[in-house]
């Protein structure tokens, strides 16, 4: 399975490692694209496992926004 | 001794956190505050031990210019 987030607030490398880092921390993502221009972030997971909403989460606990 | 130096690229609060780090790892710094806003940096040191040449490698080895 694929999803797109838009996340806001990203400015920079580092930005992009904490949410990266945090969405593959969660079981059953596989995979993970992040864009800094663009905010948005690209997922591949496994649905059995992973879910929209925990990825959600774990971009808001680093402190950045899920627009969707 | 104190000194200021203008820093170019800090974007966000891990930045400001690498800048801050890397200072405060040289030995000699004593105190280092940064304004995100300003970009600059305030730094306390024994001008015995560290040296504002040493502090402007730290902060562009954590890839950020100064610009002095």
């Amino acid at each position: 399975m694929e999803t797109t987030l838009a996340v806001r607030g990203m400015t920079c490398g580092h930005c992009e490692s904490s949410v990266k880092g945090a969405l593959e921390s969660i079981e059953g993502v596989e995979g993970v694209e992040v864009s800094l221009d663009t905010g948005k972030v690209n997922v591949i997971y496994d649905e059995a496992t992973a879910n929209i909403e925990s990825m959600r989460e774990a971009v808001e606990d680093q402190g950045y926004d899920v627009v969707v």
